[in-house]
């Protein structure tokens, strides 16, 4: 299986490092944040080493969203978002694929985020679902 | 399957309501989203209605993070945020369960985020594990 002896993530799976494990499964393991936006906060990752989601192997996806279903449902929170970030620009702070499960208990706590829409007509809209499909 | 007829995305999986389809698969659908935040934001819906990843079923799921995968790669974006929300407070604004795809071309477009860490104590951090497992 792809492991990277640099990784903090794989070296976790690999127990080099200690970490607060919530559950482990075949392809992967769930573990509290240790810089959390929220309490509870927890990572899913795939035990495969890919920095990005479109580098992992779909056999090594299966487990996450069931054990990331099984975490907020550990947590107890009512309200989360779950998140993967993909690149620097997207604030991804480590090259090893990972969701977040960050609990929102309030406004104040948890992920806070800026939604901007952009004005996109119906004409580019179409044009770019062409352009995505090779049409 | 469980649809309910007055959600907008069991619509759209049922053909009531056009939308701009990229992807179909045996549960789940993904198609270009009205509001995007960046060009390319794409939704990835299960076609079984839940309002809470929490209360998907676990088969349900199996498509969503490959078609995910498919979306990022046929959009061509190489930085990108994967979000999924759970609850108004959490902003989530349907309450039938999508991933967002969201590409990050810039600062200034896709996902923008506060990531405001809490100072949660190694101690507090240990008994919340603890509670979460039921130790
Ligand atoms: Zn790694
Ligand atoms: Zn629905």
């Amino acid at each position: 299986m792809a492991s990277n002896p640099a990784c903090i993530f794989c070296r976790i799976v690999k127990r080099e490092i200690p970490s607060r494990i919530l559950f482990e499964t075949e392809h992967c393991l769930a573990f509290l944040d240790v810089g959390p936006l929220s309490e509870g906060h927890t990572l899913v990752i795939p035990k495969y080493h890919a920095q990005f989601l479109h580098e992992l192997p779909d056999a090594e996806m299966a487990d996450l969203l069931p054990t990331a279903k099984k975490v907020a449902e550990a947590i107890g929170c009512k309200e989360y978002n779950v998140l993967q970030n993909n690149g620097r620009l997207a604030h991804q702070a480590v090259d090893h694929v990972h969701f977040h499960v960050i609990p929102k208990p309030n406004e104040s706590e948890g992920l806070i985020m800026e939604w901007k829409q952009k004005d996109v007509s119906a004409d580019r809209m179409d044009a770019l679902r062409k352009a995505y499909l090779k049409l």
